[in-house]
C-alpha cells in the first residue's frame, strides 16, 4: 500500500457527477484503497447534497472541497491526469494505458508533486476543455463493444492499480538519487500556468496576435502547450515576469498611441 | 487483452446476490473486460429477475445460468477461486493476494481447465460452506478500517487485474512446453471431486468411522482435502472405482453380518 504522505498527495476530482450512487460509490473505493482527499467540481447541487449527508456517507465525502472549475480544483496540482476511453477523439496530449501508469505517479510523488486524477460525468466523460487542463489521460483497456465503464467502477479500478503498482514509499526510496544531477526538476503548479496563460493570452491579445474570433481556441491550445512544457516553478516566474512587463508596454504604446500620432 | 477462447473458460459466479443494482453493476463490469459467462447461485427471485428485464441490461446477464447450488454452478470447472477478505476466520485453504492472481490463472488456462471466480452476497461475503467448494481464495489488498468493498467495484477490481495481467493467450505461447515431462497435469473437476466424496462419505458412515455428530464436519473436511490434493481425472476415477468396491463390501459385510453370527 501507498504510504499515508503519499496518499494525501493525491486528490480525486469528480466533474459534473450527476447520480448520488455514483458519488456514494466513488467515495467508498477511495476509503477501500486509503484514499482521503476528494473534490468536485459543480455538482449538480440536490444530487451532491443528498451523496454527502446519506446514512453511511464516507467521512471523505463529508469532508470533500467543491469547486466551481476544474481549473481551481487542480490549482495546486504538479501533474493533472484525466479519465476516459479515446474513442470519438483526437486526443491533444499523451495517452498512457491504465496499467502503465504506475512509474509516472512514482516519478511524481518522488519530486514532491501533488497529483489530481480527474473523472468526468456519467454521460459524456470529460470535455475538451477540461482535458486541456490535463498533462496525461489515462484509459482504462475495455472491450471495444463496450468501453464506457460506470463512473464508480472506474474509480475502483484506477485506485487499485495506484494502491497495488505504485512502489511503496517511492519517495523515500529514491531520496539519495533526488539530490544527484539528472533527476528532474519540480514543475509548476497547475494554477501557476493559469495565471501565466491570462497574461500571454492578454499580450497576445494587446499585441493583436489572433484575430479575437480564434480567442478560443487560441486560448485550449496555450493551456495544452504550458503542460506540454513542464515548466519548473522558477521559470513559470520569470516567464510571467517577461509576459508582464511586455503587456505593460504594449498597453502603455496603444495607450500612448494618440500621443505619438 | 485475453483471447476470446481464453474468456470463455473464466465463469464469474454470484452467490445469493441482493440488489439489483450490484448485479447490473457486475455484468456491465464484464462486458467492459470482455467476459460473457456469468453464473448465479440461488439468488433472490424478485430482484434477480428485476435486473435481469432492466432495460439496458447486458446480454450476458440476459443468459446467464441460474443454479441451485455452488457445487452445481461450479462442477465443470478445475480451479474455483474465492473472493473476500479474510479477517473474522482463518482462511482453511491457500489465500492470495490479487495482484498476484495472474500466474495461477494463466497457469490453469495453459492446461486447458476451467475457472469460476466466485463472490458471495454483499452483506456477508461466501460462507464457510461456500468457501469448501474453492481451492484458492483471492484477497483485494483493501484498507484495514474499511476493507469491505461493494460488490460490483469487487467484480469490477478483479476482472481489470486479469484482463491486463494474466498473459495473452498463454497456453498458445507455452503449447510446446506442455507436452515437456514437469509440467503438470490436468486435475479432476469440481463436479467429479463432489461425487468422489459423497462415495468417500457413505464409505465413512458405512465403517462407522466417525459419529454421525461429526457428519457436517467431516464432510467439510473431506471437500477442502480433495482439493488441496488436485487429483487428476483418472486418479479421481481410480479412486472412486475404489472407493466404490470398499463400499460395496461393507455394506455386504453389514447385510451379512447377521448370517455369519
Amino acid at each position: 500500500m501507498l504510504s499515508e504522505a503519499q496518499l494525501a498527495r493525491i486528490d480525486i476530482v469528480l466533474v459534473s457527477p450527476r447520480n448520488p450512487l455514483n458519488i456514494g460509490a466513488a467515495a467508498r473505493a477511495m476509503a477501500n484503497f486509503g484514499f482521503t482527499r476528494l473534490a468536485v467540481v459543480a455538482p449538480y447541487e440536490p444530487h451532491w447534497q443528498e451523496a454527502r449527508s446519506a446514512i453511511g456517507a464516507e467521512q471523505l465525502l463529508r469532508n470533500a472541497r467543491e469547486c466551481a472549475t476544474l481549473s481551481k480544483a487542480v490549482a495546486t496540482c504538479t501533474l493533472v491526469i484525466g479519465t476516459g476511453t479515446v474513442t470519438l477523439r483526437k486526443p491533444e496530449q499523451q495517452v498512457v494505458s491504465l496499467p502503465d501508469l504506475a512509474p509516472i505517479v512514482e516519478k511524481e510523488l518522488a519530486r514532491e508533486g501533488r497529483i489530481a486524477l480527474v473523472f468526468g460525468p456519467e454521460k459524456h466523460g470529460l470535455t475538451r476543455e477540461n482535458l486541456s487542463y490535463c498533462h496525461l489521460l489515462v484509459e482504462i483497456p475495455t472491450d471495444v463493444h463496450e468501453p464506457s465503464m460506470n463512473l464508480g467502477q472506474a474509480v475502483a479500478v484506477c485506485l487499485y492499480e495506484l494502491v497495488t503498482r505504485v512502489i511503496p514509499d517511492a519517495d523515500t526510496v529514491s531520496a539519495p538519487a533526488a539530490s544527484q544531477p539528472g533527476v528532474e526538476d519540480p514543475v509548476a503548479l497547475s494554477g501557476q500556468l493559469d495565471i501565466l496563460a491570462e497574461v500571454v493570452e492578454q499580450t497576445m491579445i494587446a499585441a493583436d496576435y489572433s484575430p479575437l474570433t480564434m480567442l478560443a481556441a487560441s486560448r485550449h491550445d496555450l493551456r495544452l502547450l504550458l503542460r506540454r512544457l513542464r515548466i519548473n516553478p522558477s521559470d513559470s516566474r520569470r516567464i510571467l515576469g517577461l509576459f508582464r512587463r511586455i503587456l505593460w508596454r504594449i498597453q502603455r504604446a496603444n495607450g500612448a498611441g494618440p500621443d505619438r500620432g
